[in-house]
């Protein structure tokens, strides 16, 4: 038969969502297995929230909506980034989509002509890049060393740029390093940015889990200019440990909103509408959940990062935001681990798994050798279980 | 600022959802308004599918699941194809994607390379011509005209093959025109489909509202080598009046399955797991309303039909399935109705809705002209009071 379409065809399967699949499966053959792999709060979703959806099952609200959202959702998302984050966006500048994984992927598609050049920090998330080719797009990978907190400086933004860029994708704070932006860094970013004539995707996703009381600045709420030709992204899975309800959205100019919600009308229409009135409640609702969360997330990171920084030969940063650590192994190189002489972070993972029944991701398929990233979304008794494997893997 | 994507900024909205979410908004601005538009059954999604989703709600089943559906949902998919179409698929060749509208768009991402042709008969659902060109393909429209019941023959899709054709799309039963090809007419497409190496997206969603005793044949259930190169979509919207949940899922070879899922992985991941569970009681559940809802349908369609062709100077066919029709208004052409001379099915529709505040669906958006698409997805009371005003509106 003919050959399927060649983009198509060259997608990678998310590595996260594999190393999670695998978990899950070996969890329901009985085997005995701590994950640290899917960036997937282990909280429930909080009742109210629930109790929201249950109510709309229970009235009949189960029908098609705008495919840009309900009105309500949009109106919610607005009024949350105006306390929130001081920005104002009228509804009609809100497109809400299947998760902010679609959000990323309808303003790709809304944003890039083949050809178009993409700069993506690394480490990055592994669909930035996937989804940049995806949409006809060249990313185009800046690394940050983890000496310079695995965080980009405008030097090396503007080094990167070419006639060819048509845009800038941030994550702040950042999976998978948990490293946050100060308002000083991104707006020498955005000036780059303004100067070049560059869109900003900018992933805010894990807006809300940010510790040791340091602030989070959205980059649309920079200046005017910036905000003109920015695309924030956001959601409430992580935040209200919604994962499974798949509502993410975006806040932009109306003509980027207006392309988005026309693409959406023909590529999948709105997502779930019990779950768009969930994510309502979820949004205008009492937020004192949402903080109880994120204390509890810092509690478990500085015990992770305690326990990893005492094992000898590995180490880690100590995150400003989001549930995650990179875990820097380049002194376990040329080891022989569970049996296996790791060569790389592909090796470690693996023999992780098979020997000692943890999983985690690699990074390099967030363009970065050597370590691994591990999520702290996870009961401290599972941290711990997790962290004492690893360590008598590591001694061998 | 730089120009947005070509293809994205060329899509159309959707012609029915902008329909629908006018009728919405005036039924909420509190205008007597009636509505032919959407196609969405005026059922509640049926209470044992709603309970299974309040469960899943409670007991915390609100997380992340494998990007092409949870294992149960796409077992239920192949038993219910098994046991309703006969055809026999393994779960890893159902992909699960968030309605039957992000199925088409997904496996066109995966058939089709820039320039490649698809034959689309007309009158066509409007999502087909905008989604294949979305994906970079070429729509090739054949159309059928009423006299033929709206269906094309194989000689005409034979004509209408080019070196470049890569696929063709059939939607059985067909909205817009609810007519419905029979097992013979259905292995003369596919028998051109098979000489000439194209691949088949067989659009199934209506295939439990078939009237008269008539016989639903599924294009995979011809021949091995027809099911091969065949995309079945479909999804729970349409029988299980679930159209808000935005379930939809295709059967495929496991290769094309492998393609979508790893796309959907970057793209959007799995639809709302609480609609997934929901999804798998409407597919393995009783099956009893389905039928029930299915009578319905067919004693509104007898009466819409009959009511339709006693008023002079409009006339529609009886179909057999789906919950549509269309109604012919090429006697009104040139008259005045409403205050405005009718110069086509657009205007007819406008002017029917701003002066006797019905709201119907014109068909040019459909590739066909001078037809009025109507759906009786509706009360009965609401029908007749929609056809009281349609006729007056005639009469003038």
């Amino acid at each position: 038969m003919k050959e399927l379409a060649k983009v198509a065809s060259q997608v990678q399967a998310s590595a996260t969502l594999k190393v999670d699949a695998l978990f899950k499966q070996m969890k329901a053959d009985g085997i005995n297995v701590v994950g640290f792999g899917a960036g997937e709060p282990d909280f429930n979703t909080p009742d109210n929230i629930n109790e929201a959806a249950i109510q709309a099952i229970k009235s009949g609200q189960t029908k098609y909506t705008p495919s840009n959202g309900i009105p309500a959702l949009r109106q919610a998302v607005a009024d949350w980034l105006k306390s929130r984050c001081n920005i104002s966006y009228s509804p009609n500048e809100i497109v809400v989509a299947s998760g902010a994984k679609h959000s990323i992927y309808i303003a790709l598609k809304t944003l890039l002509n083949p050809g178009d050049e993409v700069i993506i920090p690394a480490p990055y998330w592994v669909t930035y890049t996937e989804s940049v080719k995806m949409a006809g797009g060249v990313p185009v990978v800046v690394s940050a060393p983890e000496s310079a907190d695995f965080k980009i400086t405008a030097q090396q933004l503007e080094a990167a740029v070419t006639p060819k860029t048509k845009l800038f994708i941030i994550n702040n704070p950042s999976n998978p390093t948990g490293m946050l932006y100060s308002e000083q860094e991104l707006r020498e970013l955005a000036a780059v940015c303004v100067k070049h004539d560059l869109y900003i995707i900018s992933d805010e996703i894990y807006c809300e889990l940010v510790y040791n009381g340091k602030k989070f600045t959205s980059m649309a709420a920079l200046e005017e200019d910036i905000k003109e030709r920015t695309i924030i992204v956001n959601g409430v899975s992580k935040s209200y440990a919604m994962t499974g309800w798949r509502i993410g959205y975006t806040a932009s100019n109306a003509e980027i909103a207006e392309v988005m919600s026309n693409y959406l009308s023909h590529s999948t229409s709105s997502p779930s509408t019990i779950s768009q009135i969930a994510a309502a409640e979820a949004l205008s609702g009492p937020q004192d959940e949402v903080y109880a969360m994120r204390d509890v997330f810092q509690e478990r990171r500085n015990y992770i990062v305690g326990r990893v920084n005492a094992i000898e030969g590995l180490s880690c940063r100590n995150p400003d935001g989001a549930f995650y650590i990179m875990i820097n192994i380049e002194k376990m190189i040329g080891k022989t681990l569970g049996g296996m002489v790791i060569q790389n972070s592909d090796d470690f993972s693996l023999a992780l798994l098979e020997s000692a029944r943890v999983a985690v991701v690699s990074c390099t398929g967030f363009g970065c050798d050597n370590f691994l990233r591990l999520t702290y979304a996870d009961s401290i008794e599972n941290i711990k279980e997790g962290i004492d494997r690893l360590e008598k893997f590591v001694k061998g």
